[in-house]
């Protein structure tokens, strides 16, 4: 079959093997998929994947010495139950999943696999038990975007942002997208964005955004002051007849850059006592002043992915119209243009999300 | 009165004015007043306090050519009543206060203020609205330690460890020794420490560790996998009945050293999912490897010293004898005798908590 094969550093249009289906598992044909932050990352730090994914207990399969066919954000169409499967799905029926296949009792990543082609390929053999059906009626090209709305869903969900704290998300990438749209889903206001790209800050709108600033014109962080401080008549009156300083609403951040030095200077912007989650994935060390944790006494919370029910719970989002993704979609285009399509989305401006359409 | 006072980078003993009481005040003689780990930090880093301070919106009142006197863990013996007080304190009854004193509507920071000596000298003008009582019965210079084991105490209510969590503090020095001691009263177990001295480690088992860890000899990230990982039959059988993975204990971990390199360790070897809570005070910028915190998840919370009903609270905990703070105490000098205790004080075999008897 067809695919957009990275070989050392750049992509060529080639051929690899087909699927071979095992037990259980279902040959989908690749409507979309899309390109993701961390297929920019990974063919640019193939080597430091590797290494710290060693270091962190698990292994990263990709190496720079072998072929690999990224994807990982697809949407697809059944094409033929494999041995050992229910038949639940018949083909045609449009269907997504977790970039995972499962072969045996071996759960297998797709995406970042030598071994098996991901989503920039014709065709991938994905587990019966993980597909999704598309909702009746969803514009399919938009179930591949559930991966990355996912990733919102989880930055927003995992640790438990609550609708008091008031949240700026630094980064207005797809993923700062996918996180603004699921504060907004969840009614968190005002949400506040900033990017210094002004396509992205009309995107973050587009998505939910009430307040955008860019960072070379107004810092975010009195942005954020100013939307935590409360300026009603009460508040005011009530803090000075009991002596109190004004109260002033909770602070949540999300870190969506992902780049050396990003969550230094949100430490240093972050008011007292706010949390900063860190979505973004900064693949390199990272320098921090702990003072500023300290005095603040802030907190950071981690994040990866999502789990299988926030990817469900994402689909079904999209699928009724709560989240929309359409501004999302900035470019389709076909397996030869991948390499062009890694280039062009180092610009902001023009793009936020590019699907990958095998069959274009 | 008689000071030792902190002069362009060493100590001289010499005299500073008597305090003027301001109405509200107090005179307090200082019967003893502890070393404490920051003492040693603003003493090296004065400089670094001054600037990072001001970064982070606060001041710093020391700077290097002016002189100051440091002490901030005191307890001390009520010798007069200025003017505008109540009258609640009669000549003689032992007291201790958050190291702040009131004057007019301000509030002054204490033990770092080269404009008010604080504990290192013979008396102190505190605030009669912030004086606590020593419990009847209780013995005097175990006061002096409410202030570092009321740190011990904030660290683990701030950001509410609960018992689930299976702690792992890594440094026994005093403020270890604190969180190891706030661990034990509220039932928290085992109880994991890690430090690279016998005699810290010796502490930490009479301060309530149930497992103690010599990082030259054992991984104390090893000790704590064990202790996560339940062994019991039950729990093996029925994760293999419902082909789960072993149910893990979470885990929180303590940063109780607070010199570059440690927090990156700890985000290297904390299970997935852990919490790690940075109380050690770190003034130098410090590196970490984001991708080990988002792989697994990990959430970093930075805690600031204690506030106003756990230092009250921590107190009472000590004169019940819940707290039991005689350990800590290892030796006993003059005003003399602060500078070379201060050299001292790098030696952790030797010393935990070093009091300063002004009157000795």
């Amino acid at each position: 079959m067809r695919a957009a094969i990275f070989r050392k550093g750049s992509f060529v249009l080639g051929d690899v093997p087909d699927p071979q289906l095992q037990p259980g598992q279902v040959l989908v044909r690749t409507k979309a998929c899309g390109i993701c932050g961390t297929d920019l990352h990974a063919a640019r730090f193939t080597r430091e994947f590797v290494s710290l994914a060693a270091r962190s207990g698990g292994r990263w399969n990709m190496d720079t010495e072998r072929d690999v066919v990224f994807g990982h954000e697809f949407v697809g169409e059944v094409v033929a139950n494999g041995p050992g499967t229910e038949g639940k799905f018949k083909p045609g029926q449009l269907v997504t999943s977790m970039p995972l296949t499962i072969a045996g009792n071996t759960v297998i990543g797709l995406g970042y696999n030598p071994d098996m082609a991901g989503g920039f390929a014709e065709y991938m053999p994905l587990a019966e038990r993980m597909l999704l059906p598309l909702p009746a009626g969803m514009e399919p090209d938009h179930a591949a975007l559930t991966e990355p709305m996912a990733v919102g869903i989880h930055a927003v969900e995992h640790f438990g942002v609550n609708n008091a704290e008031v949240p700026l998300v630094i980064g207005c990438g797809p993923i700062g997208l996918a996180t603004i749209a699921a504060l907004k889903l969840h009614g968190h206001a005002p949400i506040i964005a900033a990017d210094f790209s002004a396509g992205r800050r009309a995107l973050a709108k587009k998505m939910g955004a009430d307040i955008v600033i860019d960072p070379a014109v107004e810092s975010p962080y009195q942005a954020l002051e100013r939307a935590i401080t409360p300026d009603g008549f009460d508040a005011g009156r009530y803090a000075a007849l009991f002596g109190l300083g004004p109260k002033r609403r909770p602070a949540v951040l999300f870190e969506c850059v992902g780049i050396p030095g990003v969550l230094a200077a949100m430490m240093e912007g972050a008011p007292t006592g706010a949390r900063i989650i860190v979505v973004g994935v900064c693949m390199e060390p990272d320098g921090i002043e702990p003072f500023f944790g300290i005095v603040k006494q802030l907190s950071l919370h981690f994040v990866l992915a999502y789990n299988a029910q926030e990817f469900a719970a994402t689909l079904g989002h999209i699928g009724a119209g709560r989240l929309d993704v359409r501004p999302l979609i900035t470019g389709r285009i076909g397996l030869a243009e991948v390499g062009q399509a890694f280039k062009d989305l180092a610009s902001p401006e023009t793009h936020a999300k590019i699907l990958v359409e095998p069959w274009h």
